[in-house]
C-alpha cells in the first residue's frame, strides 16, 4: 500500500461527513467526480417521488395543490436552499431554469438602477448562457453590455453601470471569485450585482445576506443533487423585493392568483419571482434530495472540499507528473470544489473517455481541460487517490 | 333505473374509446371532472419514472444525457405533442411553463412583424397569465397592448397590429374560438397569431399546420395528462423558424451548445425555442403519459367529447332544472370539452365543496361558475349522469 493510499484510508476514517455517503446511490466500481455537473441520487428520492406520483397525483389529483402543499412548494423549497446559501427565509424561490432566472434578475436589476445607468457588465469567462441571456436582457432594456474579467469587475463598475453579472465559481477553471469584495465594490459604485451560484451552492458557504448581495441565481442539480434539470432558484434580497419588477410576471407571481383578474398586481416577497405553474415532479424530487443537508454545516463541507482537492492535486503530482497542469488555483481562497487540469497533450475527450472506461467519471471542457468535481457529501479521499492513480495509468506516467 | 341511467350504460357499452379508461389510475367512488385542470395519472407513468430516477439518474448518472437521450427529449416529446395538435415533426418543443412560452412567442412574433406594427392584441377574456405576459412583452418591445373580445379579433387586426394572442378555448366559459377563421383574418391583415392551446390540446383536433397558424403554446397537464406542472410546449411554424428571435436565448438553443462559445448562434428548427436545462423528471413523466395517445384518433376524441357534454347538459336540465344556467355554448362549433354552469344562487365554492364531498370533482371560477371537464379518454357517460344527478341532489332540485 502506497503512502497516498494509506493516507487516504486514514483521512476517510477521520472524515466527519463520511456517514453522508450512505445516503446516496453509488457503486463501488465507480469514482464519481462529476457531481459538479449532475449530483448523485440521494436514496430518499425514489420513494418520495413514487408517493408524489402514485398518491398525490394518482389518488388526490387536483386536491394536492392544497392538501399536499404543491402550491407553496416553490417558496418552501426556496427557503431550504436559502439556508445553504446564507439567505434568511423569504428571499429564495425555486423554479424555472437558471437561464430564465438570469433573465429575471438582470432585467429587474436594470429596472432598479438610477437613471442614466445603462451598462451591463458580464464576467468575460462566464458560463455561456449567462452571457447570452444578459445580452438579451440588455437589448430589451436599452442597455449596452460589456464583458470584463471577473477579477476586474470591482474596478470596472462605474457611474454608467446598472448591473454586474458574475459567476461565483468559474465552470471551466474552478476558480472561486471574490463575492464579498466584488459585491461591496459594485454596490459602492451604485450598481447592482447578480451572482450565479451554480458551482458554489452546496459546495461552500456563500452567505448572501451577510455580504449584502442584491440578486443571485443558481441551479440545484450539481452539488445540491436535485436531479437532472432540477429547478433553479432566484434570490432577491428582502429590501429589493418591493422594487422587483419581473419581466416574466406570470400568474403564479400575482398577489391573488386565483382571483383571475385582468390587472397584474405582484405578490409581496419571494413569490414575486415565480412565473407559471411549477414542474412539481422535478421540484418535489429536489425537495426530497435536500434532506441530505439536514444538520450539515457548510463550514465542514468547505473544509473537506479543500482537503479533498488539495489531496487530489498532490496525488496527481505524484502519479501523473508532467502530464497535466492544474488550472484551478492553488490558493484556497480562489478555489471552488472542482479541479480542472489542462492536458500536456492538448487532447481531452479521448483521455476522459478512457478514464470513464476505467471507472473514473469526470468531464471535459474542450479541447484540453479535464474537470473533476468533488462533492464533499459523498466523495472520499480514497476516491481522490484512485482517480489520480488511474489518470497516471492512462497518461502512461 | 332511470332512462338517463340506462342510456348512459348503453352509450358506455358502445364507446369505442372505453378501453382507454383502464390505462388510467381512477377510483370508482369518484367522478373526476377536473381533467381540464389536472389530468388523471396514466398507469404507465410510475414505473417509467422510477426507472428514470433509479437507473438513468441513479446508476448511469451523467451518461444519461447521451445514453438515455435526455438531451434530445424536448424535441422528441415535442414531436409527440405535435401529432396531437396537427403539427408535422420539427416544429414543437417541450419545456418551460406556458407563461414563459407565451413570452417567447409574443416577443418573437413582434420581431417578425414589419416596421410600423406596434400593437399587440389580446383576447379580452384571456386566462390571466397570457395577458400579464403579453403586457410585459409589449412593454419590452415598444408596443402597446389592446384587449379585444376573442370573437372580434379577426376584425380588429389592422395595419398597426404586430401580433394577436388568443386562447383556443376560454378557460372560464368553455367557449371554443374560431381558430381557422381568426388565423386567416389575422394573417390577411399582415399580423401574426399566437394561439394558446391549454384547453384544447388533447381535447379536440387542432390542426395547426393545416390552418397556417404562426405560433402556438400550451400546457400538457390538462387533457394531455402529463402530471402536475408538466412542461409546456411551443410551436413555431417551420417557415418562421429562421426568423424566430428568442428573448430567452439560453445555451440549450445554441447551434453548438457544448462548444461553450461566447457568441450566441441559434440552432435551426424547434430547438431554437429551448432555453435552459430541461426538468428531466417532469419531462419524462410527460413522455410516458403520452403513451396513452398511441393509436388514438383525435376525431373520435372530439366526437365523444361532444356526445359527453351534450349528454351532461341534458342530464343537468333533467336533474337540476332552474338551478344552473350553462354558459358554455350549445353549438358544437363553439364548445370545447368542458361545461361551465352559472349557479342561480350566485354561489359557487360551497356548492362545489359539497359536490366534491359526494365524489364529484369539478372546480369553481369564482364567484358563481362551476366547471366540469370531460376528458374523453377516461370519462364515461355514467360519470356524466352521476355528476348531474349529484348536482341535482346538492341544489335540492
Amino acid at each position: 500500500m502506497s503512502d497516498l493510499t494509506s493516507e487516504a484510508a486514514a483521512r476517510d476514517a477521520a472524515d466527519e461527513l463520511r456517514a453522508k455517503r450512505a445516503e446516496f446511490v453509488l457503486d463501488d466500481g465507480t469514482v464519481y467526480l462529476d457531481g459538479n455537473s449532475l449530483g448523485a441520487l440521494p436514496r430518499a428520492v425514489p420513494a418520495r417521488l413514487a408517493d408524489v406520483v402514485e398518491r398525490e397525483w394518482g389518488r388526490l389529483r387536483i386536491r394536492s395543490w392544497d392538501e399536499s402543499a404543491w402550491w407553496t412548494a416553490p417558496e418552501r423549497v426556496g427557503d431550504r436552499i436559502g439556508r445553504l446559501v446564507g439567505a434568511a427565509p423569504g428571499q429564495v424561490v425555486a423554479g424555472d431554469s437558471t437561464s430564465v432566472n438570469v433573465f429575471k434578475a438582470v432585467v429587474a436589476a436594470v429596472r432598479c438602477a438610477a437613471d442614466g445607468r445603462d451598462e451591463v457588465l458580464v464576467d468575460a469567462a462566464t458560463f455561456p448562457t449567462d452571457g447570452y441571456i444578459a445580452e438579451s436582457a440588455a437589448r430589451m432594456t436599452g442597455c449596452r453590455i460589456r464583458a470584463v474579467p471577473a477579477a476586474d469587475l470591482a474596478d470596472a463598475a462605474g457611474p454608467r453601470t446598472a448591473v454586474v453579472l458574475v459567476n461565483h465559481v468559474d465552470y471551466r477553471t474552478g476558480r472561486l471569485h471574490d463575492l464579498p469584495g466584488t459585491t461591496a465594490a459594485v454596490r459602492a459604485a451604485g450598481a447592482r450585482v447578480v451572482w450565479d451560484l451554480c458551482h458554489s451552492a452546496g459546495a461552500l458557504p456563500v452567505e448572501l445576506d451577510a455580504h449584502g448581495v442584491d440578486f443571485a441565481v443558481g441551479c440545484t442539480y450539481k452539488y445540491l443533487n436535485g436531479g437532472p434539470g432540477a429547478p433553479a432558484f432566484l434570490y432577491v434580497r428582502w429590501d429589493l423585493q418591493p422594487r422587483f419588477d419581473s419581466p416574466l410576471p406570470g400568474w403564479n407571481s400575482h398577489a391573488d392568483p386565483f382571483g383571475m383578474t385582468a390587472a397584474y398586481r405582484p405578490a409581496d416577497g419571494a413569490v414575486r419571482g415565480r412565473v407559471g405553474t411549477p414542474e412539481i415532479l422535478s421540484l418535489l424530487a429536489l425537495d426530497a434530495a435536500l434532506d441530505v443537508w439536514d444538520g450539515v454545516d457548510l463550514a465542514a463541507v468547505r473544509a473537506k472540499s479543500l482537503d479533498l482537492t488539495d489531496f487530489f492535486l498532490r496525488c496527481v503530482a505524484a502519479y501523473a507528473p508532467g502530464a497535466v497542469t492544474p488550472v484551478t488555483p492553488a490558493a484556497h481562497g480562489e478555489r471552488g470544489s472542482q479541479v480542472s487540469l489542462r492536458t500536456a497533450s492538448g487532447e481531452g475527450r479521448g483521455l476522459m473517455a478512457e478514464l470513464v472506461r476505467r471507472g473514473v467519471v469526470g468531464d471535459v471542457r474542450p479541447p484540453d481541460i479535464l474537470r473533476f468535481g468533488f462533492a464533499p457529501l459523498y466523495v472520499g479521499f480514497a476516491d481522490a487517490e484512485r482517480a489520480a492513480r488511474v489518470l497516471g495509468e492512462v497518461v502512461g506516467a
